[in-house]
């Protein structure tokens, strides 16, 4: 029996992924991923060999891992962040019986919404909705519907693929669904590059995020009503004698 | 300026930390947590003081973090999973501007909606909402209408601290809410000890685990209506020509 493994290799900084992630990379001998992740992973695990595919051709970057497998080699499909979040494990596992002799293995990593966490602070310490504004693979009713129901539950929600050059309205028109619920004085943040080159987070309030020009390197915080501002950072309190604070 | 690190650890196996978490780990000559944790950690850092603190003694254990920090020690909170999920990321951050001379940083972990996910398969790969069913620090209230807004959003749920001895019927009372928008037959999944001796997962219906007995080592997934099984994995597809599989 053959594995792909399905690695997620968190933001992309060598020291954010985990001693497992790193373990597998060595082992394989081959590493299936998007062009940018490769380049990423190049410097880090020279002596492979590496098949990147651009965006897009997701499912053609699952098959080219099973082919590969399928001929004996130890291969470990890469995705950024975590691969169960937005990422390729749940493909893989949908196709996996179209290859017979080969198995899948889910290797999980730091999905953006936790390194994006840490560097603001501590804004998901409470319950919390994670949502997708790409409407590439959903209808864009259901990501209204989501965001305003958890916008009317008071979730922290975090925002992955605020915006695209296709999509550059995208984000004002979450903020506007959710502020149909919520305050506009709601704290928010965005991250942008986490864990890499460029790192940068700032805070503003719901009301600016409306305005803000995110981009597809940028996962976006939007506080529940409880979210504070703390200097920099944002904090999601979970109660313990908050009113002291 | 000393520095208090608060650590995330993952689930506890060694290999499911981050490269950057044991690097710190190793750099700290203190290590403060709650009991269970220091207890995981011991064997892998072996030359370290440690502190630990009993369940419910949170806000003691950063406050002793923090005066060991102004003491001069590197000083490192760990706690399971990521800190800044249910973790005491925020605690810290709140309490930071009370210990003059300390800064906190947060160093990010797997958290159990990840790592449980990669034992099931891919069941967070879309949209989905975090609740914890703890009332300690929560009004009940508050989290029935999470629960019923998470479920009426088809949200992918995952629930945190399903039960405990004291909140033996929590998990069942959380499944009456989801019913009401839901059906039966919704793919669910529980995993219990995950990363640690003992790991194990079950995947069931709604309906099986109204009746299912969680304990606190339990993490529960609560698929959306696309959330499919696979043998005795969970995959909630992303729209990838879905209708094939």
């Amino acid at each position: 029996m053959n594995t792909v493994y399905i690695v997620g290799i968190g933001p992309g900084e060598y020291k954010k992924m985990t001693i497992e992630a790193v373990d597998i990379l060595k082992k394989c001998d081959i590493i299936v991923g998007y062009t940018v992740y490769i380049q990423l992973l190049m410097p880090y695990f020279p002596q492979k060999t590496y098949i990147d595919t651009p965006m897009k051709k997701e499912e053609e970057r699952c098959r080219l891992a099973f082919q590969t497998a399928q001929k004996g080699h130890d291969v470990a499909l890469v995705c950024s962040g975590d691969a169960g979040v937005y990422g390729l494990a749940g493909l893989m596992i949908l196709l996996e019986k179209e290859y017979p002799g080969c198995r899948t293995e889910v290797v999980a990593g730091v999905s953006s919404m936790l390194s994006g966490a840490a560097v603001l602070g501590a804004p998901l310490i409470h319950d919390f909705a994670v949502i997708s504004l790409s409407d590439l693979l959903t209808p864009w009713e259901k990501i209204e519907k989501r965001l305003l129901y958890a916008a009317e539950a008071d979730f922290v929600i975090c925002i992955y693929n605020p915006s695209s050059k296709k999509r550059a309205d995208y984000l004002q028109k979450a903020c506007d669904i959710i502020l149909n619920k919520r305050s506009e004085t709601t704290e928010c943040a965005v991250v942008r590059n986490i864990g890499r080159q460029g790192e940068e987070s700032v805070c503003m309030t719901l009301k600016c995020l409306r305005e803000y020009r995110a981009d597809m390197f940028c996962t976006v915080f939007i506080g529940s009503s409880m979210t504070k501002r703390i200097g920099e950072r944002l904090v999601t309190p979970r109660g313990y004698n908050i009113e002291k604070f």
